[in-house]
């Protein structure tokens, strides 16, 4: 976890800025002999596309990511996957106006304090779209860990949740929201809307589900399963807070409630509950790994809010550009991408130290 | 971060068991110079200590620690820091009747899972005991941002939260439950001493406030300021959440309502809300940064709870020994610590970079 | 260092195949505001560029560097800076023969034995291809360290070693092998000639020197200036040993003899020699830092050797392509490169940690 | 490998200064359930141990080791081992009066330039004593790789090399210079001690042959077998330079001469030579890994060296104490160990790859 860089034994670098020629991403030490083609990445930047409907930015982006090096043959050689996407939709004009203005909420003023201009185009480095290359390697990784199946579904938008009693997994796909229950996903589709007519915009909360992983993987103390699940989520554009298991919640059981008691199970223990999302002691339990992620609302607003220019004068940012007015849709992909990553990268650290 | 080391140009390893002959940790990258005795860390590890009043375990350590090297003359050298604290109240056989059974919340069938074997005593490596390195080391890391000033306090217990109106941040240190809020306190104390003659335990959330930041700490965007904080925090002992200034609540919040307007200010921006909690794109805006992390209530319990024997039997766990029936309480000085640790590779990190 | 990155405040990671689509670089943690543009790096390239003289392997690449991110308006903005270099001489037939062959000398069975099969052509990611990354990355590294000024030679070929009475720094651009006596090159254009026409090949000794180093770059114990040079050169291709300052012959000397002695001089010590190679304790005295690089004759060679097919069959290799006679030759921008990202790394590192 | 950390699967951190209370060191990453206790340990570091006879320092420690963490009832637990020598022999009395002056060839000066001050006792952190840590943290890596066997031995003293068709392996633990040649042994036993008497000092190279690696060790680009080895035979103090395999000797043959010639064997090839020393495209080969490492003669030497004080101020340094005359000799347990680290984390760098 080095500026530009996460993870240790399954390692991935991104580069690129929001409007520069191009973004991308080199995967390090992933195993060799993995069927990979751009066909394995593509629908999952397809998913994550801007451009899909009303309730996402209007910004459009084929997104064609391109293999440069690390396979042969169809096969990964065990050495850098270099993955690359062209940005082609880049309207810098869109930006120009509020090169010499701070947005309230972006990274503008911080970037500028840390290291004394900044890229203002489209928010350069600090723009969600790193996020592309995140879901591109995390394509990747999903073919280092076979064994287990991800899911990430939006819980809950503006504070209206979903029912748990109506979670239908089918669903996700049929409505814009990734959401799984039907119902919600109606009363999303008025709140969102009426969200973007006004100018304003929603948090939301993703959830993410991993099944399948065995017990084992992770490790004490400072590379655990959920502390590095906590830096990879909450490193993603937007986010705010990441639970595991029943997270906050928990601090609001007591410790009879909060129990996953076990029983005799066929192949290791048989859990009657995971309060703890699958990991106890930094190390998972055999049990599906959960987490939830807070995702604020979007930032760029049409309501205007006072500001400072760069000059440190006072202003007002509204913003006109195409955006989204709930991010937390969009992350979606990006929570199932780096709930990836990081067990791929564990599922590694485990068989190096383990065997 | 790998293993047991947290940080990259402040890094510390932290090594020992509950039961051990000692636990240590080796803080290495601290600045030269830096005035450093014993008596610089004891009063840190003395807040944290248990067995002080009846709302926390009653194992007695005196937990005294020592510097053995890279002080010279009562100044950091630049070379590694080795601090070590003896293990002095090592009651093993509270322990030996649980050797051969999984304790429900407890990483012992995951180390079991992951090792093949595990330190039964007293969790061992899995022990919230690690947690007195990380104060120690913290304490170091004070010293190296002697600009900021870290205040970390209990804001709930039990599902019953302080009320920010009646802050006093002298309150704090009166009463057992580093309790901001008079009143809350005065609830706590039954709470907690009713779920203690219960045989039961609670949960705890835990707010840290770091004034004194300056913009430009943190970098994109793997060693975002708050994906470190995350990582950090969620590597603590009990730890199921954690949020950066609203955290949660701010998915809730309208793009309006999030918003942190900027006026022009004497040095920087005056920011007339921290929503964002002081960070913004993984980088210090200069407002005070804050965070609330969430404990959940601990495992070991009196009551009875359905576990399996390291054979796969079923069983029933119930403890005996000496535990918190809130670790969240002891947590808070751990919190501290992991704010310093993190602010302090961060300004040494830009430093390096930015000059 | 972790597989393909180097450094640690400076960090590079180099990615691509001899004869893939593309080879890059991705730079991060430069300072921000360094003027930087291709034209800053280009020249660089083409003095390690291949065919340029019959002396060097007669594959020709243009090999133009684009900068892909982390530049904007002319300077670095302190994130990730991706180097891209297309590959367009692409003539995979010339080693379609070899695919089911192990050259000896090169990392064919190695690669085979570690990844259960590899990427032939031309020698995939154990090309010397690679290097053109370094040299680029190690462009923007001087970038960063302009107090430091770097020179690197060939000290020798095939055992005929110049005459240091003989150096003249001029020298070196007028002859084809970085020789800065001018005697020594014309006996090598004999020497290497003779070698290239038996189709056999020759080692050389690469000299490097760095003036302008102040002193306290460099840490204890496992960051020494000099273990990081070694890692470095060593790990360059072809490369088999490594010196700092007098290196093996240090080992034949007295203690009298190898003394460095001080005297006062207007800014820190004046030394009276510099057998050291300007490091004490892995720290930098202030001295030039020298070191000098052993590279072993080009493995591919037309004289037939015996090898074994990737079944196991006894065989034979010769090699027809496009050759150096002499590696070492074009190793010497690549030294004169690993100099630069190691001084700039440990720049870094020392303004994080000493300020 | 940062400031004090050695490692990336296998890591290990030293701690401590030549004459402060302790030193240790932090084994992190050890496999779990391999069989260790001190006594594994201890005979590497009695080898290692000054005041055996007359040609080594005659300062005496008992260098006990205690191993205060990570195994439990003899086994490892997988968790972080650390290893502690309390520093017996402290007589800083024998440095004070050179507190003030710095010592020509040893790192004083540049300790000073970097941190403003240094612990001058016994040279503090830049002592070879804290080769000791590295002798027991390899006699934990011995044990991770049993297939693997190393053997140093000291070829040459003062430019006075062995005769390899004198080669006995039994020999070297029978004369005081780990030399395999017993007319070398005697010719040195007469040069060390005359060397001594003049209060000189030599030097010497140390080869190190590890047999029984598999073939598939080591990794591109950056952590390359020979890359690492490099790394971390030039951390050593005193090291000067080293060579893998024919190392500098190769740069001076043909590529005929150099090629090591692969015949069909049981279970891969088998080789007629090994120039390569065991490694080519920085992975391990099969054949033995091999590597010479140079020592500078020891730089406290009695004969008066010109030197300056802190202040600047010529003056004459001239050393007292108890030195090894050459340090070359006690240093081939440590090259030893660092080969044993080195090897056992790529075993485990490779199996978290490649399975």
């Amino acid at each position: 976890m080095s500026w530009n860089t996460f993870g240790r034994s399954l390692r991935f670098t991104t580069w690129g800025e929001s409007h520069g020629h191009a973004i991308g991403a080199v995967v390090d030490g992933c195993p060799p002999g993995v069927d990979l083609s751009e066909a394995d990445i593509q629908p999952f930047l397809d998913a994550r596309k801007p451009g899909q409907n009303k309730f996402t930015t209007q910004r459009k982006e084929p997104d064609e990511v391109r293999i440069l090096s690390g396979v042969f043959e169809g096969k990964t050689t065990g050495t850098p996957i270099s993955l690359l996407i062209e940005n082609t939709d880049q309207r810098s004009k869109d930006y120009s106006e509020i090169a010499n203005t701070y947005r309230p909420g972006h990274a503008d003023y911080a970037y500028d304090a840390k290291y004394g201009f900044r890229d203002y185009r489209g928010g350069g480095r600090s723009s969600a779209r790193e996020t592309a290359m995140r879901v591109a390697a995390g394509a990747v990784a999903r073919l280092v860990i076979p064994e287990v199946s991800i899911l990430a579904y939006v819980a809950e938008i503006g504070g209206d949740a979903m029912d748990p009693a109506n979670f239908d997994r089918e669903e996700i796909a049929r409505n814009p929201f990734w959401c799984p229950d039907a119902d919600a996903a109606k009363r999303w589709e008025k709140l969102v809307d009426e969200a973007r007519k006004a100018g304003s915009s929603l948090g939301a909360v993703v959830e993410c589900v991993a099944s399948g992983v065995p017990a084992g993987w992770g490790a004490p103390v400072y590379a655990k399963l959920d502390a590095d699940l906590a830096a990879g989520m909450m490193s993603i554009n937007a986010v705010k807070g990441v639970e595991i298991g029943d997270g906050f919640g928990a601090a609001r059981l007591t410790g009879e409630e909060n129990a996953d008691p076990m029983r005799p199970g066929n192949d290791g223990p048989r859990f009657e509950a995971n309060h703890a999302g699958g990991i106890a002691g930094g190390i998972s339990t055999g049990q599906p790994v959960t987490c939830r992620v807070a995702f604020k609302p979007t930032s760029s607003i049409f309501t205007p809010v006072e500001s400072i220019t760069c000059d440190g004068e006072a202003t007002e940012v509204r913003t006109k550009g195409r955006h989204d007015p709930c991010v937390g849709i969009r992350g979606t992909p990006v929570v199932e991408a780096m709930m990836a990553l990081v067990l791929a990268d564990h599922k590694l650290l485990h068989r190096g130290q383990c065997g």
